[in-house]
């Protein structure tokens, strides 16, 4: 059974989405035919506009509307003193979500992995070094992953960062809040225990 | 952390589709975000395109191209003698996979629901008994799914068809090929038991 021509290209788009396989693709095209003639038009100039209507921040990397600073590097209740790495916009709305972290970020842009072609060239490293050295930076928080990767990508940092007079900071390893014990890994046991805390 | 007006709206529309909740949908747009600007433009144009150029065929109701037949009922080889009917394109293309059934289709558009205010009178049942009434069919198979709603519209249609001099049938219930019994549900086992075969 073959398709028409644009909804095989539509089903191609969709697997290129993480998560996504040729199944989910297919679904999704297939539903999409049972909408309407306007909504269809508006999601495709929603997407067609993207290119000039979604940016990156001049000052953190963040997403932020095309040539505009991000609503947090605007806001000025924030905490120039604190500046909080992450590797992209997934995290930084994960910090966001804690509603405790109320500094700066930067958005590193991904992390270095050289089995992905990636040594670090394209990261926002630049403009990490530039903020942090900033007078009024006090401390650098690495909130990558803390897969091997990420490890990796924040032992880079850190080294890079060194002579500058900032503490440079990590989030804890720990047991989730709210978690049953039973149900946590290995490493993190480890992690939590190593790192106990007095009641 | 408010993301640009754009990408929430691209938010919006991804979770409009089926299996895509809040987070997919997140994960999805800002994925597209890393897509070169000529993939985003196109991936644009060929949703908004889709009202021009995918339309319905006007033989059996399946996914066509705009104003044309589909690739079955263009297909001289089918067997005009048995007329499958599903409910949607999902089903038919299940059916084809099978590569068995050589007859043609007839694409109902749905099934009848009063739950979700679906009595019938938007799928394609005046196209069925105008096919089911052509002299050259001999038997229609109702290859709807085997839910409730599934089994109420396959005995609509049966009884809408009893007069015509054609053979009405369904798929047999029973064990998928290659499954281990253990796995069944009781009714799939009890289907499967009263249609027992000999060896």
């Amino acid at each position: 059974m073959r398709y028409p021509e644009t909804l095989d290209e539509l089903i191609e788009y969709f697997k290129l989405l993480p998560g996504i396989g040729r199944r989910g693709a297919e679904r999704m095209a297939l539903a999409m035919l049972e909408w309407d003639e306007n909504r269809l038009r508006n999601f495709g100039s929603v997407i067609s506009a993207l290119p000039d209507t979604v940016g990156n921040c001049p000052e953190c990397g963040a997403i932020a509307p095309k040539g505009e600073c991000c609503e947090i590097c605007s806001d000025l209740r924030r905490d120039d003193s604190l500046l909080c790495v992450v590797e992209n916009m997934t995290q930084l709305a994960a910090v966001e979500k804690g509603n405790y972290f109320r500094g700066r970020y930067l958005v590193l842009g991904g992390r270095i992995s050289p089995l992905d072609g990636e040594d670090g060239s394209s990261l926002n490293i630049p403009l990490l070094q530039k903020k942090a050295a900033a007078p009024e930076v006090r401390e650098v928080i690495l909130a990558l992953s803390s897969d091997v990767e990420g490890r990796a990508t924040a032992a880079f940092l850190a080294e890079l960062l060194q002579d500058l007079p900032v503490k440079i900071t990590r989030p804890a390893l720990g047991l989730p809040a709210g978690a049953n014990l039973s149900y946590a890994d290995g490493a993190t046991i480890a992690a939590a225990f190593s790192g106990r805390t007095d009641i």
